[in-house]
């Protein structure tokens, strides 16, 4: 707003203008590469496929519905605690999550299910596509409040195609097991968020301080986030592991795991918190972190015991790391970040994969019995060991963490380009800078404010 | 609240005994005609039918639950944008469609299940009821505000009468396709409201012009009825279409037809908006018109990218409606309707229903193959051509214009009958009207928006 | 707030440890005595399995997800209709029912599932937690915002085992049907509630009458509560019924019910209202009545029309109670109760155990013909008349008023015990006592009242 205000509106047409031109780019890729596949198209499905074994032919439940409501309404309504960047949050939200969910059709059934010359989709396309719309929206965490919605789309461009390459590397090259997805999604999402955080430090960003925080019900909006992605996160991890046992088993394990962060929370975040009174903010995130961290291993026979335990760690390693990490990652690292999602995603994420490590490394012909096939198929068939499953899951994260940083890196490279749309340091984590704004609610505040004050001299 | 107070009271005594009338009709009906059909009598399912072919008997998935959530949740919060309505938006929402699910049941199953001398129902009952209460609260979308609970059930009374008759005619007189509901829901439930504003239009309106926006919270709540009505659409239009390829197909072509009506929303709203900013009521709105606009093709083979092609101009001429149109039709046509149904499900209906006439008269045996029978079951049997289908998809939109534009002024006259509680034009958009408000909470923002004056003129 | 601040501070630590110390115990009997069950150990899964009747191993739907959704978001945002007391409201819910899902896991499969020394869990383990969850909810309604944190963990802890013994008593002892719980859940959690509301009696508690009602934004996220309560109780009624018929019959009836009793509300809501206006209170509350009147007999061949009529009932009584008898239940029987449980749960659910007498009471072999196996199985297999049921349901009703009543006793008892934290009278249904409250917003809002005085003195 400061500055010249009609190069300011000049600038702001690059959200349409790149948002026309991907949309319609999206749509002549659509045209010339995607059809339906055999459970989508009309054509390829017979009366004879109805048979017992045809179960694929009715909706799997828990479906892309549960899936969708965790990262729309989920992750949406998380980042609405900012006191004026409420529409962004949860427009930005929608807007990036439906723009990830196209692109990540076309990159993620590219690598996945392209033959005869086309790309085939069906209902699992979408729920892949959720994800990634999930990693993308974990690192929008990282930068909201001080980035454009041009800039988003940019980042989501690039970060769609390398989460699908990451993805495709792991699961399909290096036979690592990653269910959904300590590190697929999670860890990528964090870091791949923090290194283009880090890119981005803004030195003057205190002139926006003041915006920071939350207000009582933005602070409640937020909870309507917490709770949803609490409620779906034993869908999402269950999507789309294996039917059967697998299924049961991944939702049930992630249930303890996040059962037990929310009670670890509450214990650390009023242990450490000012007059020993608990803090909104490890509530609505670091209770989350027991879904996270058994994104790996919720479909081995992690035991209900190991996912209370795991789920117990990861909520007061979250919860520690709201208080005492974020300020140094500020401060000594230079990486400003606005949700905390080094310590929602990132932590638990790592942690995640190496609980992914120990699990696999346990693994027994035993303790699977014909479940083996499901969860370790390359052990089931004999061409690795459970040791060195282990070190390729441990691989796997490594791999992550490369793809994430220089992915980050180069993202932030990229959003870095003078031209962008960028909100100056005093505008930051306000909405008016992208959107009309009903009545001057903002200045309405101001002056209770300093009616307040006024109030408090007399 | 003008006026005689206590006359006031007495006309709203008109809400609780129509309420009790109602309700006890439809308990008489219930108890003389309605019967458990055979999916929830006990005494007609029998072991025997627990056979291979018995998944009618399990739950469908996506199921009512997936189709309540839209209704009840979607519709109610969407339209709490109103800054002091909220409590009457949602809690009519709430109450007009717990009627017409009771009534809609009645009107439907009497029209579909009615043999040896019961209307049979089931949990589709509850289905079917519920696109029924959607249409309703579409028609309410258009005179939000503007009248009383009273004159809103009576709304109910007669559109669900005719939403029941004007689908049977289409779907089983005239074959025509409407999987759920372009036309039926849509067009039908958009026109009636428009014609009913149109015989109800108030000169004086202005009066109340000042309580016709939204403050910043009640926008926040809105976006909770817009995320939710975008996840629950593909469920809503797949929820009874052909199990199978059928259902699959109508999901993933309703996502991509809102993943790109929300990008092309958010290209217009800047390009169009002051400032090249985003405007909340284009996103809470526009964004949702590619469900509209596929509720007649979804379960056709429009293929992804014609699912794209057809959201991206639903959002966009939806868009281009609420700012270029909007003015137009309170101005030139003497339309008032308040939450921009002609934008939202009025053009995109007839889009939709035009995008079916187009599709079905495209479809050939090669294309649908053994599908053809559950999608063009009159193509598949010889019985219509391809273009005789498109030319009865047509006749159908004639047909439902006709019925929401007569069934809409008959609305109107009986809501005009002057014995009848109505909100003054001084008091419309004000839930003190009609419900008992917490603090003063209103005089209170008035109040901070005189200190705000006061402040300024300092 | 009020003494010695560093003291208050140290009895707030009480709830990091009890959290600590029970989260380690139920990680500890997890240990030892918790297994996967044959649904989810990947071991004791054959492919062999795999036939006909394995859909046991595919998920159920209605599921785990929406008795959850019921539960966090119902439960939890109905409770934020407090002014200052929503980050409790929600946060509260959110902590009880984590720990409540682990210890009742632990309680109700201790009595369901162990054998070979173990407990053996699965999804349905979940479920039935949930139902545990909801009781201790209700109870939390009665004593909300009188109450610390570390007291209500207590009381979780009490209520869990007494009412997993319970439910015990009546389904395996007795005999008695109550599929999902007017009994088991709703009469249990609300006489619990209120004994303990009652012993625990604050004489002064109308130095917080002032923080006591709602404010207009508090009102819309409690509407969340309510809506989200609405759609999700036929799941909730629905998901451990026998599979086929006696599913949908259920999901039916509870519609049928819930739909009558909103009609019935608003009626008789406007009839004692104020000016003849509406209350919030009764549409976020005994709107839902209907769900809870039908939890004993909605598997039962009730009938629609006997939904309805059970539905209408309970709306209107459980609104009159509101209106009539919570004000003598604090003024004549000491019960200070907040959420109004004994409208919305204890007169329902004690009609509801009443219908179920009549109901069962009334069964046939020609009214019920398969289904009665199992609907009544012990009438099927000739164990009981249809008499001898309805007076076996009638005592089922009778023991768990005895449970209930005897159990909030002694948990009354144990949540006086001197050295625990308590809110002092003058800071009851206050966030500040329990939380970091973002900015001075509770200031903010008395300035803008003062303002206000000030204006009108003007």
């Amino acid at each position: 707003m400061a500055g010249s205000p009609s190069r300011a509106a000049g600038r702001r047409l690059q959200l349409p203008l790149l948002c026309l031109f991907l949309q319609g780019a999206t749509a002549v890729l659509f045209a010339v590469f995607v059809r339906d596949n055999h459970k989508t198209d009309a054509a390829l499905w017979h009366r004879g496929n109805n048979s017992n074994a045809d179960n694929e032919f009715y909706f799997r439940y828990p479906s892309f519905q549960d899936v969708h409501a965790m990262v729309f309404v989920g992750f949406g309504f998380l980042m609405v605690f900012l006191q004026r960047y409420g529409f962004s949050s949860v427009g930005f939200t929608f807007f990036l999550a439906t723009f990830a969910l196209q692109w990540s059709t076309l990159v993620q059934d590219f690598l996945h299910s392209f033959h005869g010359g086309h790309i085939h989709v069906g209902v699992e396309s979408m729920i892949n596509a959720d994800f990634c719309a999930g990693a993308v929206l974990i690192s929008f965490g990282a930068v909201l409040g001080k980035t454009g919605p041009a800039q988003l789309l940019l980042m989501a461009l690039l970060e769609g195609v390398l989460f699908g390459i990451n993805e495709f590397v792991l699961l399909h090259l290096l036979g690592v097991r990653d269910a959904r997805g300590s590190m697929t999604i999670h860890t990528f999402g964090a870091y791949f968020g923090l290194v283009l955080s880090w890119v981005l430090y803004r030195p003057q960003l205190e002139k926006s301080k003041h915006r920071q925080g939350s207000v009582y019900h933005s602070d409640l909006f937020a909870m309507i986030g917490t709770i949803f992605l609490w409620i779906f996160w034993p869908s999402f991890n269950a999507a789309l592991t294996a039917l059967e046992a697998g299924q049961h088993r991944t939702a049930l394990n992630t249930y303890y795991s996040l059962a037990a962060s929310t009670l670890g929370t509450f214990a650390l975040s009023a242990l450490v918190g000012e007059d020993v009174r608990l803090d909104m903010v490890h509530i609505q995130n670091a209770a989350l972190a027991g879904g996270v961290v058994v994104g790996t291993s919720s479909e081995m026979m992690l035991t209900p015991f190991g996912a209370l335990a795991a789920g117990f760690l990861a909520g007061t390693v979250s919860t520690l790391g709201y208080k005492f990490f974020t300020p140094v990652l500020e401060s000594k690292f230079k990486v400003q970040e606005t949700c905390g999602v080094h310590n929602l995603h990132g932590m638990p994420g790592v942690l995640g994969a190496l609980l992914g490590v120990l699990v696999a490394g346990l693994a027994t012909h035993e303790a699977y019995g014909d479940g083996l096939e499901s969860v370790f198929p390359l052990i089931a068939e004999g061409q690795h060991s459970a040791t060195s499953q282990a070190m390729h899951q441990l691989f796997g994260l490594f791999v992550t963490l490369m793809f994430a940083s220089v992915g980050g890196g180069l993202g932030g490279l990229l959003l870095k380009l003078p031209f962008l749309d960028c909100p100056p340091d005093s505008q930051c984590y306000e909405d008016q800078v992208h959107w009309q704004v009903p009545g001057e609610h903002e200045d309405k505040a101001q002056r209770s404010l300093r009616v307040e004050e006024a109030d408090t001299q007399a």
